[in-house]
């Protein structure tokens, strides 16, 4: 079977990250780069990004690599944004030091009409004005349509992002952003009150403690995927996101609770191969086999 | 066939509590007391515990509706242990208002010869001293042998609680008690560095996400059963580690991982129970079927 279109809007970045431990300088990042790679396992990803001039070849090639189909990625004169970021001992919170948007300043992307066509679509996290610009342009509507998002946006451009959220199919948040976005500090109440902006599924990520899956009939907490010595969290989130929507591009009835949950099983996995390396290395240099043992051992460790 | 006999070291106290939504004086508190009730749907729970001469038959009452041996009670002329706690919004530190020891002042428990053979013995939170003096007092040495511990212990008792641990097949602690213990931060590191004491099987509880289980060869964590609105997280840990024990007490080959993990699920289903109400109100009024209804609807939840 082929396998399943999936355009993927987000950042695709260079990112100087510290953790405890060790550091790493001007390493692929971005919320697209992670989604891609993570995907890449499960489905024919597109990312919907720009980068700059100093964007090449070395760092085309773990893309290409992945079978990352970057024919809709727009390459701009200038540098390719930037971020950089330390971590405390747990990870519990990166602290960001720096952020030159750079290319992505005036960033609106136009999608030429082969690209207006997938099976799904992953809106990853970038201001929901181009998360709302992307999804605008594709016709027909993808199958599942899930997104992301962070603080800044909710603090800062809410109405945009409460229009975009009550069209998707899927809503990722982390146990702050759900609780920012809806006021309720208890997550199960935050978690019903994000369905009733509109998504059939909202999927809140809990960091090492794994995720919550909360839909109008279904609540089940997931546990994560143990990684002994996380090396460095970045994307994470990202990875999880490109995990599970990979997974469910291309099963028709992927609002079925089963394959939720074997999308966040996808989802967990790819996020625990992302933190055991800076940037993608990792992520983007798993054999299919490794995968399937990790979701295996997850399936089994659940089983009582 | 017969239930398992489990003898229960800890305390009986009454407590005060306050939560962020209501408030409740003078209610059955103490280690003991839930582990005891939490196990009695299990086995054949009996506290060796002190109370005062203000424990009287109201407070008896649900102990012996659930079946709970008092046999070995210890009633000493003089108050029941008392304590006072607060808790913020979500539960994750009970602020000790007061704590008035009372009875338990000079309790040196002395078990009668019928007291002590049992199958499993769970000392639950009390001094190490106490731990001891009880776990000595047995023969043969129980199938099963459970700890649990504090903070103030690991602090002021620390080289008394290291021998005991020494002796037991399962430890239980939350996470701050595992790093404090191990001076590791990293809960996985923790865990197993708590191992090397002597335990066979760690259990690292994590309040609202789950437990973590480790063991020599095995390494899992498993979520929560959630519950919505919990109005009283007192007791969580004590009934979780007396479903669990009260659920192995009677399991002869109970350091399978199979069956540790049905255990994890007994206690979890048992502490989702007890912080619906204040007090073991809510824990001791359950059905056989409400908890095999929760224990299926976890284990379902797992399923993927």
């Amino acid at each position: 079977m082929a396998k399943a279109k999936l355009l993927i809007a987000g950042s695709i970045a260079f990112d100087d990250i510290k953790t405890q431990r060790a550091r790493a300088k001007g390493v692929i990042g971005g919320s697209a780069s992670y989604a891609g790679i993570a995907a890449s396992y499960f489905a024919l990803p597109k990312p919907v990004a720009v980068v700059g001039t100093d964007f090449c070849a070395k760092h085309i090639a773990p893309f290409k690599k992945r079978g990352v189909d970057l024919s809709a990625l727009e390459v701009k004169k200038g540098r390719t944004f930037t971020w950089a970021a330390s971590y405390d001992k747990d990870f519990k919170t990166a602290r960001t030091l720096a952020t030159h948007l750079n290319v992505f300043e005036n960033f609106m992307p136009v999608l030429k009409a082969r690209d207006r066509r997938a099976d799904a679509v992953f809106l990853a996290n970038i201001s929901p004005a181009l998360q709302t610009a992307v999804l605008d342009q594709l016709s027909p509507r993808p199958r599942l349509v899930a997104c992301d998002t962070m603080n800044l946006w909710i603090e800062r451009n809410r109405a945009e992002l409460m229009k975009l959220i009550k069209r998707v199919d899927v809503l990722f948040v982390n146990e702050a952003e759900v609780r920012q976005l809806t006021g309720n500090y208890n997550l199960i109440k935050a978690g019903r009150a994000a369905l009733k902006y509109g998504p059939r599924i909202v999927i809140i990520k809990l960091g090492p403690n794994g995720s919550m899956l909360v839909t109008k009939t279904e609540l089940c907490q997931m546990p994560p995927f143990l990684v002994e010595e996380p090396l460095d969290t970045t994307g994470a989130g990202d990875s999880f996101g490109g995990g599970f929507v990979g997974f469910l591009a291309g099963v028709r009835n992927w609002a079925d609770i089963k394959n939720l949950k074997r999308g966040v099983a996808a989802g967990t996995v790819m996020a625990s191969f992302a933190i055991e390396s800076f940037s993608i290395t990792r992520l983007a240099g798993l054999s299919k086999k490794e995968i399937n043992s990790r979701i295996s051992q997850y399936a089994a460790g659940l089983r009582i």
